[in-house]
Formats: structure tokens, sequence, C-alpha cells
């Protein structure tokens, strides 16, 4: 697997990927009829760094990364992750996550925090754990789930 | 006192009071060199709703409120509040969050959460436990505080 810095002719790769998550409305809080232009304006802003995993020359991961805060909270990072469906149990998210904190690092932040963890996202959750993150909060029926209804949200830590 | 939606020639009252926030850093995760301009888009920003109170036909303080989340998180507002240095201790913050709790209520919000409530600020901290927010989390040396250092953050949640 190679990850390396999205370019935005990667855009309709990422997309296919990144499209159903947000037609889902499962994982992340995002409107889940977003459109593609504002899509592509989140996933790829000038705020983020984003990258994308390949595996066999096609793309099947991405992520971004951001200060999770401006100013004083600068030194905080936050990523989001996304997994193409076909590609599911095989690594990518881990190989993400990993990647994500080597950068993390080589940039100088402190922490990732992850803001917004979907108490139901039991992946996820299990992932984040096994790379060290703590959960420092707990935010409740903060997600309105459309099949679970009210669920909690998580707020995911750790130390750099 | 009078709380009511701000206006567009309300901005440099409005900015007389946030600018000296900003520029100390202590209390808001935003960059203490931003622009007026970028405040202006910020504390006014299209995604926000922004309030005013008034005493004496003079503005002491200001507030914001907005989804704190897109999507699935919408349901849970988040507000700014800040009183003007003059009007300290007289009861501004008190009568902008409640009057932000009664609105929000109106709006058919569930909930209101405070993301980044700095662990140093603990007049803030004290005011809004007095209104019935708990501690739902903690975010380890989250702020780079200009006296302090390194302080934590609180994630701080009432239900509506």
């Amino acid at each position: 697997m190679k990850i390396r810095p999205a370019a935005h002719n990667d855009w309709p790769a990422i997309w296919s990927i990144v499209r159903p998550v947000i037609r889902a409305g499962e994982t992340y809080a995002l409107d889940r009829d977003m459109s593609e232009t504002d899509a592509r304006h989140y996933w790829l802003g000038q705020d983020k760094e984003t990258f994308v995993a390949e595996m066999d020359g096609k793309i099947v991961g991405t992520y971004y990364m951001r200060a999770n805060q401006p100013g004083g909270g600068g030194h905080i990072c936050n990523c989001g992750y996304v997994t193409g469906a076909e590609a599911m149990g095989r690594g990518v998210a881990q190989a993400m996550c990993l990647h994500s904190l080597d950068h993390a690092r080589e940039k100088g932040y402190k922490g990732m925090q992850f803001n917004f963890v979907i108490g139901t996202n039991t992946r996820a959750i299990k992932l984040w754990k096994s790379f060290g993150f703590e959960t420092v909060g707990r935010l409740p029926d903060a997600f309105h789930h459309p099949e679970e209804g009210y669920v909690d949200a998580l707020v995911m830590f750790r130390a750099l």
C-alpha cells in the first residue's frame, strides 16, 4: 500500500469512496445531501492536507489532516478517514491511521483529536483504541443516526 | 438590558468588545493576529445568528449561536459569548446565556455544547455550571495559554 498526498485530479476516485459514506449519514456528521462541489471543498479544503491510499494502483482510501482549532489550539490536529467499501478488512484504515500519526509528528503536532466519533461506529472506536486513543469525552445523544436514532458521540485523543 | 439580533452596522461596537479578547488569546482558540475582516466574517458568519446585549443604549456584550455540527449533529447548538471589559460584573454574561438557552429552545435545539472552554477560564466555567452545564470532556493540554502554557480545555454540555 502506498499513501501519498492527494492531487486535485484524484477527486473522482476520492468522491467514489467518500460519497456513499456521506449519503449513508451513519458515521460522519455531514449533510447527507451535500453536493459533490461542497464535498470537494470540504475534503480538499485549504485548511487541510489530504492523502490517498493506493493498492495495486487503485485509490482505496483517503484521509485529511488539519489543525483542530486555530490560535492557541493549533498544536492538536484532527483527521478524518474513509476506506472504500471494496477494500474493507484489508488494513487500509490501519495504514492510514499509522501514516497520519507519523505525519502529525513530523508536522510538530503534539496530539491528535477526533471530535465526533459516533458511538455506534464500533469498528472505528476499536481501531482508534488499538492505536492508543482514549475516550476523553462523551457527548450525550449528540448524533442522530438514521437507523438507531439519537446516539452518543465520543471525543477521542492521543498525545504524540 | 436588551438583547437583540446584531445588525451589520453594529460591527464597530462588536469589534471593540471582541478585539481585546482575540488579541489576548487567553479564552478563545482564535488566531490572536486575526484581521478585523476575518473576525467580522467569523463573528457575523452566515453559519451563525449573532446577538448584542445593550445597556443604556450601549452595546456591552455579544454572542453567536450556530449548529455545532452539520448533518446528524445539527440538533445541538454551540455559542460563543463576549462581555465588554467595561461591563464586567454586571450580569451581562448571565443575561446572554439565559437568552441563548431560551432562543435555542425556540429554534428546536435539543442541547447546547461548548467545545473548547479553556481550563483557566474559571469565571466562565463557574457561570456555565450555574446554568446547568456539565463537563462531558476534558482535552489534555489542548490549549496553549500565553501566560500559563499548555492547559486543558473542557467540553461542556447541557440538554435543553
